[in-house]
């Protein structure tokens, strides 16, 4: 069955090879929930099917009798969705993955790579109902919730398995090596080469995005022959579950032992730290916090951590062609998702004598103003504001927006409002505030302050916002770097930054795409080299070495 | 200059490419000292310019300086050559590194690889001189100084070289991207990639294979655009000062700044710690001893260590069709440079009951005494003696050799002689000891006893044998494994064995291939999956993580 799956999706993987290659726009799955692609009922059925989860037993029965059953969600949008899952002990999982990993991995890449594509053209679709889950557990409106929960997320899979795929593909499974001895006979000897995992995978979910930022992991690491538990956000369980159970769905048709991709739902914060702690645990991907991240580097000694972790995202305006385009474009950026994304900006930088424009120099304090002003009209058309804010995820996440409200980060530009969402009422909506401050502020504006919070910082001159703004990534890490200039020379000089502090750097966004929006087979999602993560979606790093190959030869005689 | 090279030696790549994808026999670098290939007079030559060394600066006064000099070796042969080596601030070395890495990274790929091909291939031409400081500094034979310490080393580098660029060149330095938009124009950007090393690269050498077990971390790290520091072990600085030489003349006449590759000696060992702990320095390459080793990945979080370290490579003998092959190949593996190879085998599991041979079942006191006398047999002639046991390197291993002819780590089978080399009547030569145990006799057998140290150890049975085997790999680590035995399902267990621990594997070796021999482009060196190494020489995993890709992109208008 796995081998006819790779026969039958072979072509797709040879596009996403070829796409991880040359990096222009690809995707075989459309990111338009259009009924004509995805059916004609398909989002009444996607959403009847993420909420009929609700207060039942989530169907992973297959996975062993649990302990107990557990409730952890809920929604930020109020909605009624609050499955249980099965809690197991962590020996318990461990095990079943350690015995799931050796048939596993002598089904050989092509095998494995076969299930895999299955399972993703499966969760493609399934993305209605996925992109419900994501919805409701993580506050996205709903057009991201589809397009980041479904297609985006199936593509960062997708591109896992490719770059998987090309580092095993080029390793031959057997060889004749034939040493000339001159005038005597040469020696010849046989040798096999085994790609071998490394072990047990956990991947840690985050709980804004449980199935974007958890697919690059549990692809990479189950293609190159490692068993997967799966320990998603508690906030954001069901998009990982649904997941948890199409693999074992599709690896159950395949002949394999479901427990290859096991779902692990604790109601003890110890368990986690047991979990990825254990000897037989060999990698580790996680999105989050830096604090349990930077844990996780520091203990889990016998595993390779792969970890996506906070920064501070910096914009850096120095002049524009385009002035009212960049307002926007930035407004757009703020408001997405209310700031809940790893790579919303935080850190705007604005020379104190001003920006550049086509209509002359616009003063720090215009800038300011007008940006308040553009997220203002921007969020004025509540169709608009509800689709594109969504709801706030976490209390945290609440209690800052709070705090910068009252002044605590710095002056208030533009306040954060609550907004009523027509059709969810109990919804947090939030609309973004933006702070200003001095560059000397750092107390303000250089920690991470997730959610829908901005500063606008005011520096010296240009130069300092030039070198403001690589110390920042350097030393806090980022995972986007923005740069309006229409200067060719200062342009220059913060590519060269961005090359110092190694930081993907956008320019001039005025158009369709945002500084915080990373399109997979093009964008790399972070580079590993500043502290906002210590890996990359995707690259040739983020698979090498999740497996080994083993050899073995012997002589052969004429 | 780095591109015409790039251009001269890109089909001697493209060839090397093609042999890590197949791995079959290949080398670029005639492992034969013949005049015709290396020219009438090299031999000559290269031991008189190694020995003219002796006692005077060696020639590195580009790399700035010294704050002083010393001379750190002992020739195991007892040869006068002693060279002064500048001793510089790591301070120092890690500034002149940092300042080098801009330009090194800017002239991308094509450029580095060109100027680390053509280092390779003068590497080569100063075999005879290289291979002569690996004799006089480490104690091997003469051909084996010359093998390892020349051609293949040469192989190993250009190996790392080619994994390198096999992963730079499949990442396209630019890319359009043009997302449809139904009936509207396309969103359309340009962007750029930049492979961007990761910092300052450490190397460090190990005393018994200057050459060998440094080029692949020297040639990897600087093919990913990274400065390396070398820091060579105190005794065996010679060939891996003639090594950077080499590359800072090329690098020069690059118009590269030499300083890319810099010679570090210091005679105080704290400096080393404080260099590696550096926080620039991004990789540690290491070969050596499991307590420095570990404290390297213990304290060295900065960085990515690759690290190869000790183990107990086991052999099981179950049965064979040829018994006195078997025999000869053994006594020549573990002669071989006394035992002074990480890869030579130390445990020899023999079932109590006997190994099963042509000539019926050989007890386990015969194979024991048909051993001791195979390798009395192999030595008894002088010539082949002295040239294939060479002299030991260290103290050290005198002082484990004389603990061991005292019984210290069970019953002598076969005492280690000291023998008087007719051509350097103070090398130290010593004959291999035989020691036998009982497989409960764990400390004697498991700690990794370098040098010319081997045990025959008495198991219960061919399946407690197999058994332990697979425990010895996981728990202590080993670079090598081989079995003998024609039962095909006993085979085909070693196979799992080998897999589930993590070890390269040969089969029945009663030919002119030994165990402890590595070829490169073929042979995977360690797996990185037990205790023995944490990386393998050489595959993705060996390149991938030395450097990322920083991208940049820009909306481009119609």
């Amino acid at each position: 069955m796995s081998q006819e799956w790779f026969t039958r999706h072979q072509a797709l993987l040879e596009e996403a090879v070829r796409a991880i290659h040359t990096r222009g726009y690809w995707t075989p799955f459309p990111e338009m929930p259009s009924p004509k692609v995805y059916g004609e009922n398909a989002m009444a059925e996607g959403k009847a099917a993420a909420l009929a989860y609700h207060d039942r037993e989530f169907p992973l029965q297959d996975q062993g009798t649990p302990e107990r059953w557990v409730a952890t969600e809920r929604s930020p949008y109020g909605v009624e969705l609050t499955p249980k899952y099965p809690v197991f002990a962590v020996e318990t999982l461990v095990r079943q993955a350690e015995n799931a990993m050796p048939a596993w991995q002598r089904l050989g890449p092509e095998g494995r790579v076969g299930v895999l594509l299955e399972a993703l053209v499966r969760l493609n679709q399934r993305s209605m109902e996925v992109a419900h889950a994501v919805m409701y557990t993580t506050g996205q409106g709903w057009m991201m919730a589809f397009q980041a929960g479904g297609p985006h997320a199936q593509d960062r899979g997708l591109e896992a398995v490719a770059y998987a795929w090309d580092e095993m593909s080029r390793i031959p499974k057997a060889a004749v090596w034939e040493k000339p001895q001159g005038k005597n006979p040469p020696i010849k000897m046989e040798k096999r080469y085994e790609i071998v995992g490394r072990g047990v995978g956990v991947v840690i979910g985050c709980g804004t995005f449980p199935t974007w930022n958890t697919y690059p992991g549990l692809f990479a690491a189950l293609a190159t022959g490692n068993p997967v538990i799966v320990k998603p956000h508690s906030n954001a369980v069901l998009p990982a579950a649904i997941t948890v159970r199409v693999l074992r769905d599709v690896l159950t048709e395949a002949g394999c032992d479901p427990n290859v991709v096991q779902l692990a739902v604790f109601d003890d914060r110890q368990a986690t730290q047991q979990l990825v702690q254990h000897p037989a645990v060999k990698s580790i991907d996680f999105t989050g916090g830096c604090a349990f991240g930077q844990w996780l580097i520091d203990n889990c000694r016998q595993a390779q951590v792969y970890a996506e972790l906070a920064g501070v995202n910096t914009v850096v305006i120095e002049s524009t062609d385009d002035y009212a385009g960049l307002l926007k474009n930035l407004a757009f950026t703020l408001s997405l998702y209310s700031g809940q994304m790893c790579t919303t900006t935080q850190a705007i930088l604005v020379p104190a004598q001003g920006v550049q424009t086509p209509d002359g120099v616009k003063p720090y304090e215009t800038v300011v103003a007008d940006l308040a002003a553009a997220i203002d009209a921007f969020l004025s058309d509540p169709r608009v504001a509800f689709a594109v804010l969504g709801a706030v995820q976490s209390d945290e996440t609440m209690a800052r927006i709070d705090a910068a409200n009252r002044g605590d980060f710095g002056a208030v530009a533009l306040a954060s409002k609550a907004l009523t969402h027509p059709e969810y009422p109990n919804a947090r909506v939030q609309t973004p505030v933006l702070i200003t401050c001095d560059e000397n502020d750092e107390a303000a504006y250089l920690e991470e302050r997730f959610g829908p919070i901005a500063f606008v910082v005011r520096c010296a001159d240009r130069d300092a916002a030039l070198a403001r703004a690589e110390r920042i990534v350097r030393e806090h890490g980022a995972l986007t770097l923005g740069c309006y200039s229409i200067d060719p020379a200062y342009q220059e000089r913060m590519v060269d930054a961005s090359l110092r502090a190694g930081v993907a750097l956008s320019f001039n966004l005025t158009d369709g795409v945002y500084v915080n929006q990373s399109a997979a087979f093009s964008d790399y999602h972070g580079t590993g080299l500043n502290p906002a993560a210590n890996a990359s979606y995707c690259d040739a790093a983020f698979v090498a070495r999740r497996f080994a190959v083993v050899q073995r030869r012997w002589h052969v005689k004429e």
